[in-house]
């Protein structure tokens, strides 16, 4: 049956969310702490139903996201909602600390769940949108069907502190993936367009690797099958001295530079890239 | 017509560029300096035509391709092939400078293309392996529909030496990727294969960010669509701050750190990410 879904919070974020529940087909209740926000929601998508107070936008609804700006502000709508929450699931979209994370899990008690929204406002309702989720199993795998009218929904772990930290560490990779075309495009010049979609080609390669490097780190064995730390170092340097002599930042090469002399310092010099995660933790 | 190839040196990429270019049907000669590993090719697929010198392999081909060990060596086969090599397209994949690209290109006059293999040898004759070319363009336009037997064939710009800058430029975007990809393991804990599988389902969001800035800057035009630096410079001292925590490198980190940092000093702040590149170069 088609969860009957509330959506507190009205900005960007909750706005595409409450729209891709409401495509998807579940009844949809959203509500904002201001009203003119709502109205111009509502008015694009008349398949949402306004509510004037979040006890009126829950009292039907199966699952709660909770979309608002901090965690005081999250706190300031549970606390509005009072026992009528009881029973329900919350999933709380809202951006957090750890620490924030457990106050307000320990306030919703069973069926919280926090969520983490890695594709930003883009893709949501997109089949490729990734969403990330931590808490209870029991409370997730209820919750799985409809999760998955936003986009991809991923389970990564039980404390709930977990959506935020695996939110953190994906945005480094996102942050080393800009980083490192920036520094693409710096070096080679010219059209940006056209590094891009030479990148866009190159990428998959590299995406590929993860799996493969993935597993030599969980079975701590390095083979050199992609070239050795000894062979990666030399290539370092050689990227770190066409981009000094062009005048171009070798803000990303140099700390890889400096990891790979650590991992070649603790004895990986003849073993494989991955082995530098020996000496990152 | 199917244009008839020589590949010179059967090392591990000369010996999967053979297989390719003959299960594509092109007529293929190999011929390698030490005759052991070219039985053994030749024994594994017997469409290759074995021969044992450098003049009998290229004699009635009319592209030749370059895999071996270096700069020097690349010079001597050159040197041993004589007059025989006028008139033919030579690609060299054999890694060199930009400075020894310009003498081998010299040496062998029209017909030069400089090659670089940016799969290594995992995806050669695989419709996503990507290759890429520097030359003479209608040297390229010539060998392109037999180039396209390797992979993706894509040229990158008129001077032979743009091959091996783009190569280097290419390699810091998988440093990149795989860096950030080993901190996020790091940062995480537990099974790295969870980590690259929840990476790789949201790689592609981050991947489809870089057409959107490389527009953004070649117009010089940094709208804060995506968050702005000063939203980015707290999320990375939240990273930051998270791996300190759990004693995990921020090697990565901290230098994108000090790169919005200047970005946001030379007056970016309320601009979006990509406004860095100009901080860059």
């Amino acid at each position: 049956m088609s969860q009957r879904v509330a959506v507190l919070g009205a900005g960007s974020l909750g706005a595409v969310i409450a729209r891709a529940f409401a495509a998807a087909g579940h009844p949809t209740t959203v509500w904002n702490r201001t009203p003119d926000r709502l109205s111009a929601l509502v008015a694009d998508t008349p398949a949402l139903r306004p509510a004037l107070s979040v006890p009126e936008a829950i009292a039907d609804a199966d699952l709660i996201t909770l979309v608002v700006a901090d965690a005081a502000a999250a706190r300031a709508v549970l606390d509005s909602a009072g026992d009528a929450i009881a029973g329900k699931i919350v999933v709380n979209f809202t951006s957090t600390t750890p620490e924030q994370t457990q106050v307000l899990a320990g306030r919703v008690g069973a069926g919280y769940l926090d969520g983490a929204a890695m594709s930003g406002t883009r893709l949501v309702g997109d089949p490729t949108g990734l969403f990330l989720y931590a808490g209870d199993a029991t409370t997730f795998a209820d919750a799985e069907p409809t999760l998955r009218a936003l986009g991809i929904a991923r389970a990564v772990g039980t404390d709930p502190g977990d959506a935020s930290l695996w939110d953190t560490a994906l945005l480094g990779l996102n942050l080393g993936v800009l980083g490192a075309f920036y520094q693409a495009v710096a070096l080679i010049g010219g059209s940006a367009e056209k590094v891009a979609a030479i990148s866009a080609e190159y990428l998959p390669f590299a995406t590929g690797l993860l799996a493969d490097h993935a597993r030599q780190i969980d079975a701590k064995q390095y083979p050199d099958d992609d070239g050795s730390l000894a062979v990666y170092a030399a290539a370092v340097d050689h990227l770190i001295a066409t981009a000094a002599d062009r005048g171009v930042g070798t803000d990303v090469a140099v700390p890889v530079r400096s990891v790979i002399n650590r991992a070649i310092e603790a004895g990986h010099g003849d073993d494989g890239l991955a082995s530098v995660t020996e000496v990152l933790r």
